[in-house]
């Protein structure tokens, strides 16, 4: 059976840079914005509007750019790219080992026995992490204030927490919904990574 | 500054393995039932009663066996207790790189940044572990039905949780007040610690 290898993680606490690392160390496949693009590819829908759609339970109305921008509310598109996630993910998986980050695939994946991770930190060094990596994958880092960054790192994990706990019925970030908890704060994500490698190997 | 490695752990999910195999990688001294036979070497209190004040908040009736049984109620012993076991967790930490088990010493010892690790499993895994030990760590292990031995967890994590969130005003168990949390449900800790031990050193 594949070693798949989950990571949950709060925005801000360097989750994409551990799972990244840890892909690189196991050498096995990474899955993250892959995801999505692989999704805009199957559905025709634009890159953007699918990511926001597949980070937000459904109901939310969005804009759809298509030349003119109207508003709409998604839940069939909602339903579509959450079937498409849940396919590729399913596909991802039977392939290879892999290391998969967000998207509820600890969950769509429970009967293959992954190994969960969640990553986690306290606010003021996700703030930090945020104003260091702007421009990179927090494009507003460097743009805001402390407390817009606080408010928008509270929204994004709001959207994830909701999303999580919409498609799974599971408490996002409970502990007991993972093998290992790791707190980003005090720990190098990429220290951790060599040192989880020699666990799942 | 030395390197302090605290576990708080659920009753029945190896948390105490889990430190002596980490101490034993490491080479560090393990300090867990050791404070209570020190504690009990300065008072001149039994081992038995210093262990069942040390694990339960202020103002528990215990008898207090000195020949005759008698029942008494606390508050005094258990400072008396309380603040040796403080005393001698100051100065573990303060002799030498340590691995210490429980008696909220993350926080006791907050100011010296400890690397904080909390050990937890599923209740199913707990009663197997408990089986599996019976004799050992876990006296009763063998005697009890899977029922009374749930309840038995449950008493001593309650016990466990209460005296935590009294002295620390913490709550126990929660991911934020740790670097690190264990789900020893399908990790085998003795692994674990060799993983760990990369990380730290």
């Amino acid at each position: 059976m594949n070693k798949i290898i989950t990571i949950g993680r709060e925005f801000g606490s360097g989750g994409r840079e551990f799972g990244r690392k840890l892909a690189e160390v196991l050498n096995f496949p990474y899955y993250d914005r892959e995801i999505i693009s692989e999704i805009a590819k199957r559905t025709s829908l634009s890159e953007k509007y699918v990511q926001n759609i597949a980070e937000h339970k459904p109901l939310i109305p969005f804009p759809i750019h298509t030349g003119q921008t109207f508003w709409t509310v998604v839940p069939d598109y909602g339903q579509t790219v959450h079937a498409e996630q849940h396919n590729i993910i399913r596909e991802v998986a039977a392939k290879s080992d892999c290391v998969i980050v967000g998207r509820g695939a600890d969950y769509i994946l429970r009967e293959l026995n992954p190994f969960r991770i969640f990553i986690y930190s306290e606010m003021s060094c996700k703030i930090k992490r945020c104003k260091n990596n702007a421009g990179k994958d927090y494009e507003k880092g460097a743009e805001l204030t402390e407390k817009e960054l606080t408010k928008r790192i509270e929204q994004i994990n709001k959207a994830r927490r909701e999303y999580y706990e919409f498609y799974t019925g599971q408490k996002w970030g409970d502990k007991n919904n993972y093998d290992l908890c790791i707190n980003t704060s005090y720990i190098d994500p990429g220290n951790m990574a060599e040192a989880i490698k020699a666990l799942i190997i």
